[in-house]
């Protein structure tokens, strides 16, 4: 059967770095092949109830509010699902000390009953209950914060890492998911690693093989090979991670030059490779399905060598921040033609919203500049932030021409934005951004982008299927 | 008549920079005087039962929720009311170009039908009805965040300041009233300046009789003398501005070296003082009772100067990174025993949240580090950031001893705060910050400043009424 569906509105996209597209019109979605893709779009209509006559079809129209806009669904390429109830809980730490003070501990309780954060357990731990709840709360916070798609670190836990796959698929959020490996004995703790290079190979297996049972085409939820980074792996586990990722057709995702001590632990470990980004394509993973997280203190060299194999960047700038990693020079990265996205990084980073990451991006992008005599050519505004969480993310995650706008033929994953209405005695909605009636449209994005939050966020869209909706 | 209050619950508190105190008790609160004063204060108290007995008294007891607490409410001590409406928007401007295209625009508008604002109004513009709109919101904003006291720039017009005068003192927030000072013709626009001395210092009297008429004590409402900064005044307004608050005894605000070029032209337009804190100093303007808004670039003679001084800062990590102004040392500063609080400097900060500076604070410190080859003496921690948002405001404002704590004697300007409690299944309140139970007290504290928002405010009281509740 057909299943037909128009949107009626405004609708704002950022099609290119420094241009917001505000266009008001209807677009048709079909969803008669279960996918939710724009068939047509009609930027001449001016009501909803013209809408239907225009595209010739009978077929329910959704209204956006007229205080309100369709934006394209946000894009997370970056985000640990099991470390959401640590978001805020970093003191004064850095990465390393960070992933085994706060972050392995929590990790490891979501599949192991013998870790650290069970020592004083009254009652019998159960690690899936607990995984169930994180989940199920990380996917809720991503989806009202307008996520659609996000690419995933579960845990080493196969179990739990289904359990992931499980619930995004069962609530309709796009998700690459990823059973984190790390095996390299002196960089792991003991209740937090996989055994060998065997088991990390069987149990990577194990969690493709689910996620093609839930979706063989892909295209909702797949697999997402994922290496933690160069130092948790051996070295023939990172090998042979590329060569499965090559043989399944899979994305890889990993971590680079977050923190100038990880770096420095890299340079020591493989001390045959000329740099971080060389160790990762001398084991074949650097590739163009490649998402390298941070890329905070690369070289001009390692810059080359990733543009040149196609791998692709999450710029987290949040977590980057919180944890003192470092300012990511995003428009070098830019002008040396490699693709970036962004990614909130939880719970290195301490926001599940990429509206956040579009903010922090902003505000990193003008310290860069401080580092160089405040040169504002270092500048991310606001239309190329949000160039970043939309059409940026599709490209980091493969899904470029699918994702990011509202052009036919690109899937329906949407948001729809509602911004407060100030009355003329000052009171207004119970909504984040003000609305006094004046500014323009594009002052009404700069002032969403800064000020707005989840409860902006009144609908959310996955393939055509209404993922969330506000109370 | 005499009428108490009982608090009890959790009590939450940042007595010293690296210090969270977390009682759990209840305190007596006395409103006889009109002052809402805690008349004791005891820790052993256990349950809201009890606590009238243990005080003695009949009084009704207002219990905070189980999984929050009170804490001492905010002190916004830099915070531009009329700029509400422009919050986040700025684009990629500065702080000298974003005056004459943002913010005079909108701040002439609240007074003069003539503004720029007004050019394509199709019916008379009423610039009062547009103050008292913008205030009653931004009141709105302040106190749903927590803001139990705010040092307000208002706008050069009488009228728009006294309302603002007006709709704190109805509202029950305490409040330091300025009407802004702005008369040297070269560095104002015509549509928008005192027309001479001798009207700005008329102006300025009227406004301060107003503060007077409303509230005699100076308590809750009280004018501060506002010259906006030094370029925008004529040397002999500075001089009679500086004169005028010594003899009312009244608070002076103002703005000290926010960006290089503004510190540049203020070199240019008083060349025969050496630095930009001089200039204030010799127009009798650096006193105990002055506030000065950024300093982001202060030399080391400087900060000298403003300590012997004894004048406060009051740090906007917010609006210096949005405005790319700079990266404030506030290490230095508190290292050189200045008195530092936060400002959320609205609009050149896109929030009115002090909890949203308290973040900002931290991670610019994390900036500053960098630019100090990561050197982590520098970093702002969460308590710290607390600390600096009560106790550190308090001194600021001038109410040291009086806010800021839960001892007996000082005001009851709290905050209740509830934080979102997640069960089994993975669903939740619908609060920001979701606690999964097992973390510790300062851990809750800690997701709170990094998630929280306006949401986490139940409860707001100024001296003892309460002045906000979420619906």
């Amino acid at each position: 059967m057909v299943e037909e569906t128009i949107y009626f509105g405004r609708f704002i996209s950022a099609p290119q770095p420094d241009e917001l597209l505000i266009r008001t019109g209807a677009v048709l979605v079909n969803r008669n092949d279960g996918k939710g893709v724009i068939k047509k779009a009609d930027w001449t209509v001016t009501s909803s109830s013209d809408a239907a006559s225009k595209f010739g079809v009978e077929a329910p129209v959704v209204v956006a509010k007229d205080s309100g806009f369709f934006f394209p669904g946000f894009i997370d390429t970056h985000i640990h699902a099991p470390q959401h109830p640590n978001v805020g809980i970093f003191g004064k730490s850095t990465l390393l000390d960070w992933l085994t003070t706060y972050t392995f501990p929590l990790e490891s309780s979501l599949g192991n009953v013998n870790s650290p954060m069970y020592k004083d357990a009254v009652s019998p731990p159960d690690p899936l209950a607990r995984a169930k709840a994180v989940y199920n709360r990380v996917i809720s916070r991503t989806l009202a914060n307008g996520t659609t798609t996000a690419s995933y670190y579960a845990t080493i836990h196969v179990d739990a890492t289904n359990l992931l796959a499980d619930i995004t698929f069962a609530r309709g959020q796009r998700a690459y998911i990823g059973r984190v490996c790390m095996d390299r004995p002196e960089m792991c703790p003991d209740y937090y690693r996989d055994e060998s290079t065997e088991q990390t190979i069987a149990n990577t297996k194990a969690s493709i093989a689910h996620c093609k049972s839930l979706d063989a085409s892909g295209e909702l939820v797949a697999h997402i090979v994922t290496p933690r980074f160069a130092p948790s792996c051996l070295p023939q586990t990172l090998t042979q991670l590329g060569e499965l990722a090559k043989e399944e057709g899979l994305r890889i995702q990993t971590h680079i030059s977050e923190n100038l001590n990880e770096v420095k632990l890299v340079k020591e470990l493989f001390p045959d490779q000329s740099s971080y980004a060389d160790v990762y394509d001398h084991h074949g993973l650097l590739t163009p399905k490649t998402i390298l997280a941070h890329a905070v203190h690369l070289s001009k060299e390692e810059m080359r060598l990733v543009k040149a194999k196609k791998s692709k960047i999450s710029h987290c700038p949040n977590s980057n921040s919180a944890l003192g990693s470092g300012l990511c020079p995003v428009r070098e990265l830019l002008d040396e033609g490699i693709e970036v996205g962004l990614g909130t990084d939880v719970s290195g980073g301490y926001s599940a919203s990429i509206l956040d990451a579009v903010r922090n991006a902003c505000i990193v992008s003008r310290h860069v500049g401080f580092l160089h005599d405040g040169d504002s050519r270092y500048n991310v505004g606001v239309a190329e932030g949000l160039w970043l969480a939309t059409m940026g993310g599709a490209k980091v995650v493969g899904m470029e021409g699918r994702l990011g706008g509202f052009e036919e033929g690109m899937l329906w994953d949407v948001q729809e934005i509602a911004l407060g209405e100030v009355e003329s005695d000052g009171q207004g909605e119970d909504l984040e951004v003000d609305i006094f009636g004046w500014e323009s449209w594009e002052n009404r994005v700069a002032k969403w982008v800064w000020n707005g939050d989840d409860r902006n966020v009144r609908r959310v869209w996955v393939g055509g299927r209404l993922v969330h909706e506000t109370r």
